[in-house]
C-alpha cells in the first residue's frame, strides 16, 4: 500500500498551488482504500501484483476521488469523511473542475503506459455509474420502480466501480478472458450485497445512530420498500406512494413508513437478498485455488459487507 | 458534416429515458460546431478524412459538450442567495451526471477503436482545460495576475481545445510528429486569439448589446486590464484594483475600470496581441501546400476570430 501511495500521489502533482494545494488536501482524507485492495489481491488471485497493477489501482482510485469529488457537488454534502466536502471550502465550480482534472490525470496515466484494457474498464464503469445515478433520479421523479429497476441502478451506481476495480486487477496479472469474466462478476455481486447492506442501514439496520429515513427523504425507493409494496394491497400502496411523494419531509410519516415496511417484511427479504449476492461472490471464489490471497479477499469481502455502519 | 453528426448521435445514445431525452436535446441544441470542422479540414490538409476522422470529431464534441454541460452548474451567484430549490440541485446534479455520462461515451467510442493517439490528445486538453480554470479562479482571488499568467490559463481554458481538435484531426489522417507539432502550434494561436477577442467584447468591441464589464464583475483579470494596469502608477493601480476587488458590483465603478482601460491603450495592446497569433497561426499554414482545405481553414479562421459578436 506504501508504494500504491507514492504512485497515487505522484499521479496528481500539479504546480498549480491551489490545485496543489486541493490535491493534498484529498490525498491526505482518503478512506480505508478498500477499492486499491480489491485490485491488488485480485491481480495476485490471477498472477503476480507489477507495476501496471499500481498504476490499475492509482486509476480505479483517481476515479473514485472525482466520482466523490463530482457527488459533493450532487448531494450539496456538507461533511465526507469527518472532514468538509471539496465543495463546502471551494464552491461548486472548483468542484467540478477537480473531478476533471483526476479523470484526466487516471486517462494519462494509463494512456502514457499503454494500460489500454484496464482504461476500458474503468470507461465502462464511468459510464455505468452516471447511468445508474440518472435512471435513480428518473425514477425518484416518477416513484414507478420495480425490483427489476433496482437492481439496475445499483448494478449501474455501485457494482460497476468494484466490479472494475477487480476487473483492473486481473487485467494487470494478464488473465484470460474466462477469469476476467468470472473476477467481474466476482466484484458485481459484492457491489450489489454492498449497497443492499446500505440501503438496509436506511431503516436502522445499523449500531450507531445515523438518522433513518434519508432515502425515503430523496424519494429514493429501495429494496426493502419495493418490496413492502409488492406484498400490499392497492389502497395501503397507494397511501405509502403518497408519502414519500408529498410527505416525506414529516419525520412522522417516514417513520410510518419504515414500520410499514419492516411488518411487511421488506427488512428480512433484502437481507436475503443481500446473502444471496454475497454467497455467489464466495461461490465464484471458490473455483480459484486455496491460498492466502483467497483468504484474504475472503476477509475483505465480510469487512465491506458484514460491516455495522 | 450529416456523416459526423449520425457518428456523433449513435455515440450518445441509451436506453435510459430520462438521459436519453437530455440527449436529444443536446443534440438538437448544437452550436455552429467550429470544432467538428477544425478536425475535418486539419485532416484533409495532412492527407484523406476517414472513419477514425468522424470518430475524432465525435470525440471532440462530445468532450466539448461535456464541459458546456459541466459549466451549467450553478455558480457563485447562486450561492449568495442563500440556499438552493430543489430545481437547483436537481439541475447541478444532472448536469455533473450528464458530462461524466458524454466524457465516457468518447473514451469509450477511442477505445473500442484503438484510437489511442487521439485519446491521448484529448484527454491532456481535459487536463489543461482544468488547470487553466482552476488558475483563473485562484488568480481572482488573489487579483495578482500578469502577463504571462494570463496567457498561461488562456492556453489552458481555451486553447488547448482548438489546438486538439486541429491534432485529431491530423492524427487520424497518420500525419507525422513534426506536422502534428505543427498543427498543434497552429490550432494553439486560433484558440488564443479567439479568447484574447473574447475578452475585448467584454469591453465593448462588438456591434451588438451584450452587457459589458461580466468579467470584472467576476473578478476575472484580461489582457486589456493587465496591461492598462502595468501603464500605471502604484496609487492609480491601488484604486483600480480595489474596484476589482470590492467594488465590482457597482456598474458606475465598473464603468470607471472600463474607461480607465481604454484610456491607457489596453484595448488596442490586446489587439495587437490577437493580430500577432492569428498571423503565426497564418504563418504555420503557409508551410502547407497550395489547395482547396487550406482556403477553407482560412476562411474557418477568419470567422472564428474576425467575428463581430
Amino acid at each position: 500500500m506504501k508504494e500504491f501511495e507514492n504512485t497515487f500521489q505522484n499521479s496528481v502533482k500539479t504546480h498549480i498551488f491551489l490545485l496543489d494545494k486541493i490535491m493534498n488536501y484529498i490525498v491526505k482524507r482518503k478512506g480505508k482504500q478498500v477499492r486499491p485492495m480489491f485490485v491488488f489481491l485480485c491481480a495476485k488471485l490471477c498472477g503476480e501484483i507489477n507495476p501496471s497493477t499500481y498504476r490499475g489501482a492509482a486509476l480505479v482510485e483517481l476515479l473514485h476521488t472525482a466520482t466523490l469529488v463530482h457527488d459533493d457537488v450532487v448531494d450539496d454534502a456538507n461533511f465526507r469523511r469527518g472532514f468538509f466536502s471539496i465543495n463546502a471550502l471551494w464552491k461548486n465550480k472548483i468542484s467540478v473542475l477537480v473531478g476533471d482534472y483526476l479523470l484526466s490525470r487516471g486517462l494519462l496515466l494509463s494512456l502514457d503506459n499503454n494500460d489500454f484494457q484496464m482504461l476500458k474498464i474503468v470507461s465502462q464503469a464511468v459510464k455505468s455509474m452516471s447511468e445508474g445515478e440518472i435512471l435513480q433520479m428518473e425514477k425518484a421523479r416518477n416513484l414507478d420502480i420495480t425490483e427489476n429497476v433496482y437492481f439496475e441502478i445499483i448494478k449501474g451506481k455501485t457494482a460497476s466501480l468494484i466490479a472494475s476495480c477487480c476487473g483492473v486487477g486481473a487485467s494487470s496479472a494478464d488473465a484470460n478472458e474466462e477469469t476476467m469474466k468470472k473476477i467481474m462478476a466476482f466484484g458485481e455481486n459484492i457491489g450489489i450485497a454492498f449497497q443492499i447492506k446500505d440501503d438496509l442501514f436506511d431503516y436502522g439496520d445499523q449500531e450507531i445512530g445515523k438518522p433513518l429515513g434519508i432515502d425515503i427523504k430523496e424519494k429514493k425507493m429501495t429494496l426493502p420498500l419495493i418490496y413492502a409494496l409488492n406484498m400490499s394491497e392497492s389502497s395501503l400502496k397507494r397511501k405509502i406512494i403518497n408519502i414519500v411523494r408529498n410527505e416525506n419531509e414529516n419525520p412522522k410519516k417516514v417513520n410510518e413508513v419504515i414500520n410499514f415496511v419492516k411488518e411487511k417484511g421488506g427488512l428480512k427479504y433484502a437481507e436475503l437478498a443481500m446473502i444471496k449476492h454475497k454467497n455467489a461472490a464466495f461461490e465464484i471464489l471458490s473455483t480459484f485455488p486455496e491460498n492466502a490471497t483467497k483468504k484474504a479477499l475472503e476477509t475483505l469481502v465480510s469487512f465491506v459487507i458484514d460491516r455495522k455502519k
